[in-house]
């Protein structure tokens, strides 16, 4: 028989993952707003400020009323509700004009003694201001010293959801859509208000809602009500709605036999169409398409190009909104070298786009692979807005496990000199930028909760494309797990050489595509059969028995030849250049020789191995880390951490075995063989594999 | 220029479903289980016990932790964390014997003016009479008064989720699975805890965890470190682990040419298949099989019986566990009248089933539809353990819209005397109980806040069949809003009164599959072209310009035959019967003289109306409510309930509109004409639909 009386203090008595704490206890959903309090001396310094929650008089807007509850109760919480009545008070204030929108987004915030200001030229810019001045005080900054004026790079900042109708995500690694189409618009879900403020916490301004391989349904009247639901909840937050559009709509919904561009009737179709939707949501932002593209619609279905389609969508729009058309083209019909079609499709429609059309160009000229040189396109269309989109999903670099950081790879094309006129963050400035999304309806938004920092840095980024990827990591960390400095100096580093670590096991020396078909999990460089060759891996990696790689160069596919003179140089020798694109340029025997004096197949054999001991280092080094984290986020990260850590291993083993069957050379001496047989490898399915 | 300082009190100066407050707020996640704190005299009734969160001893086992968690943590949140030290205080001990489980199941609880005893034979009675003692006191109940002496009515108490690997949920109306295939065994989801505690809480002690359309993905090796994870996180709450079998899995995933079951290849596929189960899994519950019925794969494709498979798995678990038979079959070969056939298949087999195999069979002959009679296999197999089969998601009942508790109908079925030797109830003792579970990854797990009203009765039913309807919703409604006696006066008898609205504008007079083709949503009645004649509505209404209907006598089909004379006898008189089975026994004419005085269009009409007015009632009577609810969960229910509502007149304008264009009968003086055409309601597709 056994007592429960007494005794004050509590314990879990169970393990830890059946605590009763654990039960609506931290689980990730709170994203990077969780303003946990302050201590010592910034807290100290923020209570000079006697933040008190108070009774504003009614907002002048939504969105400023937004702005005050923000600010409030995250002053609140930085504070831990401490109040001090009887010490002299600062004071903090918003000046931000009478207009709700319509500004650029500039905000200032100014600190003295007694007050912090935070100004702008409207409510909107002031909500911007809000969570710039709790960022900076969850990252324990004196009050007193901040001093903020920024102004975002670009005026386009932009989330694509690839979330079908039906819930599922296309490449979605956290559950599936948010977006509840079933219940809308009677039922608004919670967490399409808590979306949209993580996404003001940003400064990211707009949404497409659905997939850009598009069903037609979102322009239909039936779900019209419930786009301008979402529209309308997300209004005060100043995020705009767009939705991908079908190209052959007209024809699929609106009982038209065409959907040639160029036809009366079309046009006049999308034109009562965008009409319709104004009608609805004043403030539409526009249509996403994707056109003529792995089998979507198109206006060369018509014989029309890229520039009669979206010009007539555009002309449907008006002012009143944007055409985003997608530069992510390839046929099978032309068959060189799939890295060249977008550039040799659209260079010569430069200038004849109108001037609401913004070509969305993605970061390489492949598909969002570990590594690729940056567009070709950026640079090239000096009369088109460009604008870039970047993958904030991981669709190709591990999907939901493990830690990996994009910030340091979208980092360095930002800052890439394409060598016509500047770095690709300042050809975009007319156009903007674009993050395919992570998000599902897992508790923690993205699946895997290191993943909510890609969707942090992709919103700091488009915000300002200049902040670096440590600051960005170190800031987010901060306010995600815990701003104590052994941990912050423990995982920023660890975050900022992720990336590579998923570079080195999947795609060393600038391999890709070399992914496993239609799930595009793991690796499966052995794929050839496919129909179409652009598909197979084996188009990609070109390997045989002696040598490895695409030639791209002059006596190759000269893909080289759409860069500007000064960067195809860089990349012509492969003695010279930086060998992380060695293999995307160049084919070479297993035999040459690298910088390092080691031959390739030596060194890509040592790069896989790196690749996996840099993942098991990580799990280790989160293992120590244990005390700096609560118990579940800690568990589910370390358990993210075991299976990258399995992956690796695989990709190292299999990718080996595969180079092995086509090379029949010898491992260097002393290196571990691969675990299983080549066959065995082969023979792995996925039938459950998200995201197809 | 507005300045945030000084005053004190907070309030929400966005609208509520903006407001911070919301965020991570009471989002119906915690079912249940919120032990909100008591006031007045139930607080200081507790209060003199004093349960004062303590730290046990080391607890003796998983279970026993569990138990004292589950106590102390519900204890101190009821009393509000109130200690008063000074004061005498009670005690409460756990007696439950020295083994973690293996028990039936058995609790007492009882109580003096000094001590709370909660004793039991072994460690798991404990932890469900720690939840009946918290389910007491969070009614509200004096401690000093209860005395509890429970066993469970049944040994089996399950239930089936029809999730598949891919984590969609056939006829799942709460988003996707629960259960997420991909990341086990590395990570495995609270979720999976919490889903556990709350099975615990009510008793339930087995899971079958997929999909009876089975996968085989879930007989294979890979597979089985997934399942291990799960059963080992949910032995400690006393569930066990079950999965639905594909019956031609030897061939499917076995290599083997055949999955006949008196092969003795397949027999030693299927006992080294069950070896190695219960190597990892040593509590594993056994298989459930939907065999030869819509496709799916079964003996009979081996000119075999229902008995020779199932005997053939049984021995294959031995003694280790049970094979769950189901009996919902029908062929497209044997057309006579569908809710005939399992009947027909399955008393032949009486008394030739293993032990340890258990026959399934639904509440009705046909497939969970608003109204059925019980399934005449209960009292007719009785030297077979049955098994009663009910759908916990709705399917046919209006799937995530509005109230709708199931209690009163199951309770109906459990209370109903076969004629051939007790109620229901009572036949199923050696066998048990089995829900379709309604649950999925929406935060509030069940889609509709009070569609974990129905998860909850059916774990209170399975527990104890006499429980009334009433009781039980007045239980969870207090435990999940409030306690409030003028908030349970009103919504007690709104959800016993809901499932009856919808049988009104579904299912009057026992009218039947009449729903949507695939995603069995909304109103079809005209739909007759299906390639399986039992697949069509029509089929089931037979409904033309003279009469509608379903002849089941002996001048029809003679269903009614299957039933013991007793019961038969109360059917076949239409001026006698209840009149909500009216049209599921009896074809008859529009002018058939009803017990009212009016003509059956008349009263059919009259049914649908009353219906649609049950609907619009509710929601009025939801809206008057919101003082005693908070605001989220308010409005999602306000939301589903206006969606209701419009899904009443739909389905009664829609099936008027038919019924119409049959008899060409004018609608009574007085009555509302449908909204629109018949076509229009023909031409409402949902491509959206989830669940399908």
């Amino acid at each position: 028989m056994m007592a429960l009386a007494a005794p004050a203090a509590r314990a879990d008595v169970v393990v830890p993952d059946r605590s009763l704490s654990q039960w609506n206890g931290e689980d990730g959903y709170r994203l990077w707003l969780r303003h946990e309090p302050l201590e010592g001396a910034a807290l100290e310094q923020l209570r000079a400020f006697n933040p008190i929650p108070g009774t504003p008089a009614s907002p002048e807007s939504e969105t400023l009323g937004i702005a005050e509850s923000e600010l409030r109760e995250g002053l609140a919480k930085l504070t831990g509700g401490s109040i001090d009545a009887d010490r002299p008070r600062g004071v903090i204030r918003f000046d931000c004009g009478r207009r709700e929108r319509g500004g650029d987004g500039r905000f200032r915030v100014t600190s003295g003694a007694r007050a912090i200001r935070i100004s702008g030229p409207d409510h909107l810019s002031c909500l911007y201001g809000a969570h710039a001045l709790l960022r900076e005080l969850s990252r324990g900054v004196d009050p007193a010293t901040i001093s903020l004026d920024e102004t975002p790079a670009m005026s386009l900042r932009l989330l694509n959801h690839w979330d079908n109708p039906d819930g599922h995500v296309e490449r979605g690694y956290a559950g599936r859509s948010i977006f509840d189409w079933w219940r809308l618009p009677e039922r608004l879900d919670r967490r399409m208000i808590d979306y949209a403020r993580a996404n003001a916490s940003l400064g990211i301004n707009g949404v497409v809602v659905n997939n850009v391989n598009a069903s037609p349904l979102f322009l239909t009247p039936h779900y019209l009500p419930k786009l301008k639901r979402l529209a309308d909840a997300w209004r005060p937050y100043g995020i705009r709605l767009y939705i991908s559009a079908r190209f052959s709509a007209p024809r699929d919904v609106g009982g038209l036999p065409t959907a040639d561009p160029l036809d009366p009737a079309v046009k006049a179709w999308w034109n009562a169409k965008a009409d319709e939707i104004y009608a609805a949501i004043p403030d539409f932002g526009g249509f996403l398409v994707k056109a003529n593209s792995e089998g979507q619609p198109g206006p060369q279905d018509y014989g029309r190009t890229h520039a009669d389609g979206a010009n007539m969508l555009a002309a449907a729009l008006g002012k009143r909104g944007t055409v985003i058309w997608r530069a992510f083209v390839y046929k099978a019909e032309d068959e060189t070298d799939r890295v060249k079609q977008a550039y040799q499709e659209f260079v010569p429609l430069d200038g004849k786009f109108a001037g609401n059309v913004i070509v969305q160009v993605k970061n390489g000229p492949l598909d969002f692979q570990p590594r690729e040189p940056f567009h070709p396109l950026f640079g090239a269309m000096p009369r088109t807005r460009l604008m870039l989109e970047a993958q904030v999903t991981r669709e190709y670099l591990g999907q939901a496990s493990g830690i990996v950081y994009l910030a340091p790879m979208w980092s360095e094309v930002l800052g890439t000199h394409t060598g016509r006129g500047g770095t690709v963050a300042q050809v975009i400035v007319p156009g903007g930028i674009a993050g395919v999304a992570n998000t599902g309806s897992d508790r923690n938004w993205t699946g895997g909760h290191f993943d909510q920092a890609n969707w942090y840095a992709f919103g700091r980024l488009a915000w300002n494309p200049a902040l670096s990827p440590e600051r960005i990591a170190r800031e987010w960390a901060a306010q995600t797990f815990s701003r104590e400095p052994e941990f912050l100096d423990a995982i920023v580093p660890t975050m900022l050489a992720s990336a590579g670590t998923v570079e080195k096991y999947i795609a060393p020396f600038g391999l890709a595509h070399l992914m496993g078909t239609g799930h595009h999990y793991g690796p499966a460089p052995w794929v050839c059969d496919l129909a179409r060759p652009e598909w197979n891996p084996c188009y990609y990696h070109r390997a045989d028995k002696a040598g490895i790689g695409f030639d791209r160069t002059a006596g190759g596919s000269d893909a080289l030849a759409q860069y500007a003179p000064s960067v195809a140089a860089r990349w012509a020798d492969p003695a010279q250049m930086d060998d992380r694109l060695l293999l995307w340029f160049h084919h070479l025997p297993w035999q040459h020789p690298m910088r390092s004096g080691n031959t390739l197949w030596h060194d890509l054999v040592a790069r896989y191995g790196q690749g996996e001991a840099e993942a098991g280092a990580r799990s280790a080094l989160w293992a120590r880390l244990a005390d700096h984290v609560d118990y579940r986020r800690h568990a589910e990260v370390a358990a993210d951490l075991a299976t990258q850590e399995k992956e690796a291993r695989w990709w190292r083993d299999a990718s080996i075995a595969y180079w092995q069957s086509l090379n029949g050379l010898a491992l260097p001496a002393g290196v571990r063989r691969p675990d299983h047989p080549l066959d065995w490898y082969k023979a792995k399915t996925f039938p459950e594999a998200p995201g197809q």
